[in-house]
């Protein structure tokens, strides 16, 4: 998988990309970040990539022009599965949609900034828009990195555990049971008994029971009941 | 504000925290942040923080002592109103529960890693658990750095133009209307004629249309109308 993330701050995925499973996933050779600057591609002469909103309010605008060209220019060296703009008005990002996008090739992620980038940018060019949440950011970066993030652990090989992702919360539809480790008990706080025991039949059958009190508590709606119960 | 960052790859946080908004928070003194490595408080002969899941399943799990003696620490220091942990299960992160965090004075942000944290933790020391969305993350550092970025840039005086805050999506319970900048042609792409109109009063009406239209399409929920059709 290729990923190229189009961005006024290309800094602020320093950590996210050279830590963690991105950076396994990177040097095992399973996926490939480039990052854009978008101010790179600014004509102007004081390579401004944003202006005045039309229309009078507050706030500036990302512009058409540096956006488009960046944009040209890689589709004219590759195929793109999805040209993917990071706003809270898009589609919700969910386990799902990660799952689905993991089997994609190539990706861009347009990352926004300020009031947002100029409408004629996700006409023209956007074919998805993904939120990260019902929530306001100050930027798309965090967004293409939580992004990135959800979607390259999912490609097989880079997690070191295989099973790990399978058993993860959502991807059966149940969130995940209380997890325990050494030691069984720590200033009187003891891990429940069944874990212990070594009866595997057993711990399976209290895992599943755990995962799905847990789903009903807090999120009903995965198990299709209604959320305000 | 202050939050102290629970971790066990506090270089992840390089980027998000060194650019962009949440530097300019810090930097006006408005905003602490103050990672920690969980690893400095591990006791064991190697500083391990992560021991094998009871029950015999997959992945690891990380120990109660290393983040309760952290926690401990920084509670002997000062008053926190909340120990929030990141999880796919917890509270979902909104706008509404964004701006309530943002009045806050100390807060903690634990971050989760492999199979998750013994459980013991979330029991024994945890106020508030945290999703900020229905997927699954390699690890919990960037659900606090997105966490902290929606928080921060509510704090009065972070955002340069107060009133770009005040007319972000949700904050009005609606989407934003799309926005434009110069050129008001672009390669035959044309800005809406009314907003380079310049009739305040037919421009405010036409954002208040195009914020409801996008909300009923793409939000319905956010209308109290339901989020199928």
């Amino acid at each position: 998988m290729r990923i190229d993330i189009l961005t006024i701050f290309p800094e602020m995925f320093q950590g996210p990309f050279t830590e963690s499973i991105i950076k396994r996933a990177v040097s095992k050779g399973l996926a490939e970040i480039h990052l854009h600057n978008i101010r790179d591609y600014a004509t102007n002469k004081h390579r401004n990539v944003d202006d005045y909103v039309y229309g009078g309010s507050a706030g500036m605008v990302m512009m058409v022009q540096p956006i488009a060209d960046c944009i040209d220019k890689l589709k004219s060296e590759r195929d793109y599965d999805e040209v993917i703009f990071l706003t809270p008005d898009g589609e919700m990002l969910n386990q799902h949609l990660a799952n689905r996008l993991s089997l994609k090739g190539n990706l861009i992620f347009l990352c926004g900034h300020y009031k947002g980038i100029d409408e004629r940018i996700r006409e023209h060019y956007i074919t998805l828009e993904v939120s990260i949440g019902d929530y306001v950011l100050s930027g798309g970066e965090l967004a293409a990195a939580v992004l990135a993030d959800s979607i390259i652990r999912l490609i097989p090989g880079v997690l070191s555990d295989e099973t790990s992702a399978l058993s993860d919360s959502f991807q059966d539809g149940l969130l995940s049971p209380p997890v325990y480790t050494r030691p069984a008990d720590y200033k009187g706080w003891k891990v429940p008994e069944v874990l212990l025991s070594g009866n595997e039949k057993e711990i399976v059958h209290w895992n599943y029971l755990k995962s799905l009190e847990r789903t009903r508590q807090r999120r009903p709606g995965l198990l299709g009941e209604s959320e305000d119960h």
